[in-house]
C-alpha cells in the first residue's frame, strides 16, 4: 500500500567519471545498464521503491543536460518531477531545492533521500528497513541516515560511529549518531571495523519534509532564503527560469558538510542488503556475478583463455576474445577503448581527461 | 620507362585468418590499412611497381567475393584485369589461369607474380632487384624467386637454398635453386641461417609466360589442359562462364608444389629489402614504427601507461588507453575485440572460430 505522503528523490547529476569509458559526461554510469541486467542503475534504483513510493511522488534531481535521458528511462515519472539544475552545486543545494519543492505541494511528505547509481542486492531487506524508516520519520522529527553494516576496512566511504548503547524507544533498530567520519586510512578503517558501532555511510537518507526544512533553516541559512524565496513559483511555469537565477547564487556543499555534521537529532538505522556504491570498477566487479575464473563478463559474446579476476564491460561490441590476462578491466563503449589493470584504477580519471 | 612487355600479377584470394579481427573473412588484411598509413596492402603492392608495370598490365587474382574491393582499391587496374576464381584451389591454378590470360593477349610477356599481403621497407631496392629481374627473364627460359636474405632462424617460412658456387653469367647476382626447403624447426632454422646459402622463400616469381606455361605443360598437365582448353575464351564475355565451370576441377595444390619443386631452370635472385609477409600480428609489429617503450600504435588515438612491446591496432575506435601490459596484442575491428598475449598469436585462429 503505498502511502501518498511518501516520496522518494533521487540524486541523478553525477558524472561518474571514474568509470570512463563506459559512464561519460555525455551518459554517466547511473543511465547505463552497468550490470548488463537490462535496466539502467537509475532504473534499478526506482524498482526498489515499487509499491512504497507512487510514480507521481518519485522527483529526480539532475542537470538540465540529463533531463531528457531520465524521462526517456524513467518514463512513470511526471516531467515536471524531474527538478533541472542549472549548474553543478553538489548535494546541499539538490537536497534543498527538492525539499521546498515537495514542501510547497505537500507539507506533510516523508522522503527518502537515495543516490542514482548504488546497487542493492538484498532488495527485500532494503525494502524493510525503507518502509520502517519512513514511518519512523513520518513520527519524528528526526533526521535519518542508513548505515551499511561494513564487510571490509574500506577506506573508499565515509562512515557512521552510532551510539548502540540506548536504540530508540520507538524503533529499537535505530540509534543516535555520535559522529559522522570522513574516508579513512587504512590503520584507521580497521579500528573502525573493530569497533562494531562504525556503519558505511551509503548517502542515503529519510526524514519528513518539516524536519530537514527546518535544518536547512538552522544550519545553511543562506540556502533556505534561496529557496524559501521561490515558494511562490514552485510548480509554476516560471520555476525553471527562476530557478536558472538563483540556483547559482548557491554555496558547492554537500548535504554531508552543510548539514549532517552539524544537526542533533541525526540518527542512523544500521542496516545490511547487499548495498554498494559501485563507484569503481573493482567494486562493479565484486558484485558482479562471476564466473568460476572470477571474471565478469558484461557484453554479447565475451570469451576469456588463460584470463582470471578480470572485468569486461563491452556492451557495444559484437564479439570480444581476451588472453592472458589476470586482474584486468577491458572495457569499450561508443569508440572508446579501456585496458587498464585494476589495482591501478584510480587513475583511470586522469587516462580519460 | 615502362617495358610494354612487363606484367604484375597479383594473388589477393587469401582470408589473412591469424590477422583476426583485424583481417575477417568479409575484408581480409590486403584490403586493410593494416599500417595504418592510408594504403592498404595490396595498394601498397601495386605502389611499388609503378613506372616498372602500366596498370594495363597489372593482373589481380582473387575470389569473386573480393572482386569488387579490388576494383575499388585499386581504380587504375582494368576491371577485365580482375580474374575472378570461383573457389579456392591454392596458388597453382591461381598461376596457371593468370599465366594462360596473359599469353592469350600477350605472348612475350615478362611477369612478375607476388602476394598482395606483404611489405617491402626498401622501394628503391626492391624497384631494382625487379628491374633486374625482369630483364633476366626476358632473355631466358628461367624460373627466378626472389630469396630474401634471413635476419633471423625463422621457422614461419620456408627456404631457398641456393648454389651460390656459380653465379648466372648474364646476371652475376642471380644462382641455381639447389633445394626449396619447407617450413624448418628451430635447430635446422639455426643450421640453414649458419650456411649462408639459405633464403627466405618469398613467394614473389619472375618468369616470362612461355617458361612458366610449359612447366605447367611438363609438371603439371591436368593443370595446362584445363587452361588450354580455354584459349579461345579468354578476354571474350564468355571468360567467366567456363572459367566457373571448369576452375572447380583444378587440383588444389600449390604453385610451389607443382612446378617449383620439380623444375630443373630454377634460379633464385637473393636480396635484401626489407621484406615480410606480415603474416603475423608479431610480424607487424616487427615491421612497424615502434616507440621508444617498443609499442606499435596504429588508431587515431592511442594513449599508453606501463605498456612495453604491445601491437594496439585498432583504427576504427575514437580513443583508446591501455595501461600495464607488455608484450601484447590489442585489436579492434568493426565491433570485434581481441586482446591476447602476442606469444599466443598462433592461437587466434582457433578464438575466431
Amino acid at each position: 500500500m503505498a502511502d501518498n505522503n511518501n516520496h522518494l528523490v533521487i540524486m541523478a547529476g553525477g558524472i561518474g567519471s571514474r568509470f570512463w569509458p563506459m559512464s561519460t559526461p555525455e551518459r554517466p554510469k547511473q543511465f547505463v545498464d552497468v550490470m548488463g541486467c537490462g535496466r539502467t542503475l537509475i532504473q534499478l534504483t526506482m524498482d526498489r521503491f515499487e509499491g512504497i513510493i507512487p510514480y507521481e511522488n518519485v522527483w529526480i534531481v539532475t542537470s538540465a543536460a540529463y533531463a531528457e535521458m531520465v524521462h526517456e528511462q524513467l518514463p512513470e515519472v511526471p516531467e515536471s518531477n524531474i527538478l533541472k539544475e542549472p549548474c553543478r552545486r553538489n548535494t546541499a543545494p539538490c537536497v534543498a531545492y527538492v525539499s521546498w519543492r515537495i514542501k510547497s505541494q505537500c507539507p506533510r511528505a516523508n522522503i527518502v533521500v537515495s543516490p542514482s547509481d548504488h546497487i542493492v542486492l538484498n532488495q527485500k531487506e532494503f525494502r524493510r528497513v525503507i518502509k520502517s524508516s519512513l514511518l519512523f520519520v513520518s513520527e519524528s522529527d528526526a533526521i535519518l541516515t542508513l548505515g551499511m553494516q561494513p564487510t571490509r576496512p574500506e577506506t573508499g566511504y565515509g562512515y557512521i560511529q552510532a551510539d548502540l548503547s540506548t536504540p530508540c524507544v520507538r524503533n529499537r533498530e535505530i540509534f543516535r549518531v555520535d559522529q559522522f567520519r570522513e574516508k579513512p586510512d587504512l590503520p584507521t578503517a580497521k579500528k573502525y571495523i573493530a569497533q562494531n558501532n562504525f556503519f558505511w555511510n551509503a548517502g542515503i537518507f529519510v526524514w519528513n519534509v518539516n524536519t530537514i526544512v527546518n535544518a536547512f533553516r538552522i544550519y545553511a541559512p543562506s540556502l533556505s532564503d534561496i529557496f524559501e524565496s521561490m515558494m511562490s513559483v514552485y510548480g509554476t511555469p516560471r520555476e525553471q527560469a527562476v530557478v536558472n537565477e538563483r540556483f547559482p547564487q548557491c554555496e558547492n556543499i554537500s548535504v554531508d558538510y552543510a548539514i549532517m555534521e552539524h544537526a542533533e537529532e541525526i540518527y542512523c538505522f544500521p542496516a545490511s542488503f547487499g548495498w554498494s556504491d559501485l563507484g569503481t570498477w573493482g567494486s562493479l566487479l565484486e558484485n558482479s556475478e562471476r564466473n568460476r575464473y572470477g571474471n565478469a563478463l558484461i557484453g554479447n559474446d565475451i570469451r576469456t583463455y588463460d584470463t582470471q579476476n578480470c572485468i569486461v564491460h563491452t556492451t557495444d561490441e559484437r564479439r570480444v576474445i581476451v588472453q592472458g590476462l589476470d586482474g584486468y578491466i577491458v572495457a569499450e563503449k561508443d569508440g572508446v577503448l579501456l585496458v587498464c589493470k585494476l589495482e591501478n584504477e584510480q587513475q583511470i580519471k586522469n587516462y580519460s581527461e
